[in-house]
C-alpha cells in the first residue's frame, strides 16, 4: 500500500546537553540544552525569539527496530493498567519520534537554547514549531492516574 | 555529519477525509478526518480513549523538495514582518512534517475518529502522541499580531 511507502527525511540539526543519558528521566522538566541547526538553516529561525516556547521533533536513534511489546504499564509502573504504546507517551512508539514543548531561552544563528527537551546528547532533530495559543487545550481529560500527578 | 545522516522510515498509517484538499486550511479549526492505522498496531491503541486529545504528527507528502525560500510573511500577509520558516506554522519547512493537537472522537479498533487534523485526504501518519496536562502552557508569549487573532 503506497501510503505505507518508506519515508526517508534528513535531520535539520541535533541536540548538544551535558547530562548523561541515564539522567534525562529524572531531570526531564528542567534540564537545559542547545539545538544545533545545520549553519544552512539559520536564516529559518529569525523571528523565533518572538515566542516563549516551541514544539521540538526529534528522532530517538539510540532505539532500533519495532517497539518490543504493543502493550505497556505506563511508567513501568504494575498498578497501571495495560496501555498500548501509542496510548502513552513512552519511548517505545512504532516510530521513535520524540516530541517535547520547549522553554525557549536564547537564538543565537543557527543554535537555540531550551529548557525541558528529554532528549540525550547527538540526538537528531527533525523539525521544530513555534508553540503558540491554537496548541493549548485547557479543558482536556487524561486518565485518573496521570491527573494525580500533576 | 553522522547526525545529519537520512533517516528512514514506515508511516503507521494515513489520513481519510472527505474535506477537498482546496478546503483543508479555511476548515482545519473544525474538520473531522480519520485516522487508520496499519491494522497491525491497533493494539497500540488500547487505551487511548482516557483521552480527549491527541497530537498527530503527519507526513505532508503532497510537498516536495527544500522550502522555495527561508523568509515568508506569516499566512502570505505582506503587512506582517519577514520571518523564518522554523519561526511560523506555515507548510514549508526543511522537513515536511505536520503537527496537530486534535479532539478524539472515537477509538475502534485501528481507527482513531478525530476534529481539528489539518491534512489532507491519503496523508501518511508518522506517530501520534496522548495529549497531556505536560503539553499545555497557559503563560506563553508569542508575536503582538497573533495573540490578536484569538
Amino acid at each position: 500500500m503506497s501510503r505505507l511507502a518508506p519515508i526517508t527525511l534528513t535531520p535539520i540539526g541535533h541536540v548538544e546537553t551535558d547530562v548523561p543519558d541515564a539522567d534525562v528521566p529524572r531531570r526531564r522538566r528542567e534540564m537545559i540544552a542547545q539545538i544545533v541547526l545545520d549553519p544552512r538553516w539559520a536564516q529559518a529561525l529569525v523571528g523565533i525569539e518572538a515566542y516563549s516556547h516551541v514544539t521540538v521533533i526529534f528522532w530517538m536513534d539510540r532505539l532500533t527496530g519495532p517497539p518490543p511489546e504493543l502493550l505497556v504499564h505506563p511508567r513501568g509502573d504494575a498498578e497501571l493498567p495495560l496501555t498500548g504504546v501509542l496510548a502513552t507517551r513512552g519511548r517505545h512508539h512504532p516510530n521513535p519520534i520524540g516530541l517535547a514543548v520547549c522553554e525557549l531561552l536564547e537564538h543565537r544563528g543557527h543554535r537555540l537554547r531550551v529548557r525541558r527537551l528529554d532528549a540525550f546528547d547527538g540526538t537528531p532533530v527533525l523539525d521544530l514549531k513555534p508553540y503558540d495559543h491554537y496548541d493549548v487545550f485547557t479543558d482536556i481529560r487524561e486518565p485518573d492516574w496521570l491527573a494525580r500527578r500533576r
